[in-house]
């Protein structure tokens, strides 16, 4: 049987990513966990952060996954060079990814970034963009009120429209970005608000694709794509309530997923 | 200061790829050969390609490069495991991006392939797509006539309009790829040909974008991109005529190069 790819977030966004994975590489067999119970990490110290996302790796370390997704940019903001350095299987970020697409599509060179507060203040974005090309122009917003309305499982309509109208409203005074990276796994399910806030001559860059694209291309250079032709196992773990996270991922994914369980993740000692 | 990423091709066409590199990877320096002498390389024989390849890859061992873009499909699909079981540093081909973003873009999971007689006789590119997505239809088309045509420097006009006509009627016969990918890196030169011909509602996919947004991940990923804060250098080199390669290099290419070179390259033994 093929080993599966671990796939983590703070809670349902990182299905967006899940969802891309499914489509890029249909052979893949995915555990996920949404750590539901404690979203969002947008708020949470760093040491909080990284504390909850080892948890999740220490829960996915018994599926004996091939390739970690950190599906999460603020777990991807505070925790990925530390998973990297410790574990012996390839670690994948989202922010990364979406730094190079942003790269590869915009004219201007002037990008706007989306995130939680954790993810603006780490710099990461900025970090990530400029190691690339040090002449790139970056606008950061935070916009905390996404993931709380996301998790509700509101994805259009007029409270949708108006918390994104507010907090988009000071990127959008200044002026002059050719694309904007949502930069956060959350917001493509308010993809379609967002695209009509900013405008529809930006490119609206989604963490998602480009994130498996890139996983994609990891697993075939390190010889780590399903080779058994077994169908693909699809295992999805949430640490908070069953019927919220049912709900959402019912609605985002096409075809049932194998499992759907609620789990406690176990306190982990110190690094 | 910074290694070079070595670039290689049978001809010009590699510099699509080239101008990619730039554009995405700004700090880098590369190192290019083109093998115009040989080219094309399309209608030889696979121990050809290969001697080829080697020759090129042992010259640019003397640039002390850190990672090797074989940016010519044909070399690809005839070296690539090759090069890539016998050589220290990270190689990347062409075929595999391609193939990758080909997945991403196509919706109905049917994908035409265009390249040289040698790619199309290698099924490289039905191999890449189907080890990823067994459903995945593909659609293989030889255009002979592309290489030759390019390497005389002729882009558009009713020529090209022609060729690109006729050798493309055998894939318009058979309807409903929704993805075409450019499987020969002199292609995208005559790009806008190609849409014009096969149609705007189909996504053409030119390796040279794909390739290095990869190239730009494998880097990151083995840490190896440029830190230095020195301005890169661009060192072109053909083995063949300076007057045609440096006309289509000025065309193709907005700022000057460093270095523009006619090279000798040296039988290689037999591996």
């Amino acid at each position: 049987m093929d080993r599966p790819i671990g796939v983590i977030d703070s809670g349902v966004g990182g299905m967006t990513v899940a969802k891309e994975l499914m489509r890029q590489l249909p052979k893949e067999s995915i555990s996920y966990i949404g750590d539901t119970k404690r979203c969002p990490y947008g708020p949470r110290t760093a040491e909080e952060v990284q504390r909850f996302t080892w948890e999740m790796v220490e829960h996915l370390k018994k599926h004996d996954i091939k390739m970690l997704v950190v599906a999460c940019n603020t777990a991807t903001a505070f925790t990925l060079k530390e998973l990297q350095q410790k574990l012996t299987i390839p670690v994948l970020g989202v922010i990364e990814p979406g730094a190079r697409a942003a790269i590869s599509f915009s004219e201007n060179r002037r990008i706007g970034v989306i995130g939680t507060e954790g993810t603006v203040r780490s710099e990461a974005y900025p970090e990530a963009l400029t190691a690339i090309d040090s002449s790139i122009f970056v606008n950061s917003q935070a916009c905390p009120s996404f993931v709380p309305l996301v998790e509700r499982g509101i994805f259009t309509g007029p409270e949708a429209l108006a918390i994104v109208e507010k907090e988009l409203q000071p990127l959008k005074d200044k002026n002059g970005i050719d694309t904007l990276i949502l930069g956060c796994t959350h917001y493509p399910l308010i993809r379609d608000v967002i695209q009509e806030v900013i405008g529809a001559s930006i490119n609206v860059i989604s963490s998602g694709e480009e994130t498996a694209r890139e996983a994609s291309l990891i697993l075939s250079y390190n010889q780590l794509l399903a080779q058994s032709g077994e169908d693909p196992t699809f295992k999805f773990y949430t640490t908070g309530d069953y019927q919220k996270f049912r709900k959402i991922a019912d609605e985002w994914f096409e075809g049932p997923l194998d499992i759907f369980e609620v789990i406690e993740l176990e306190p982990v000692p110190p690094m």
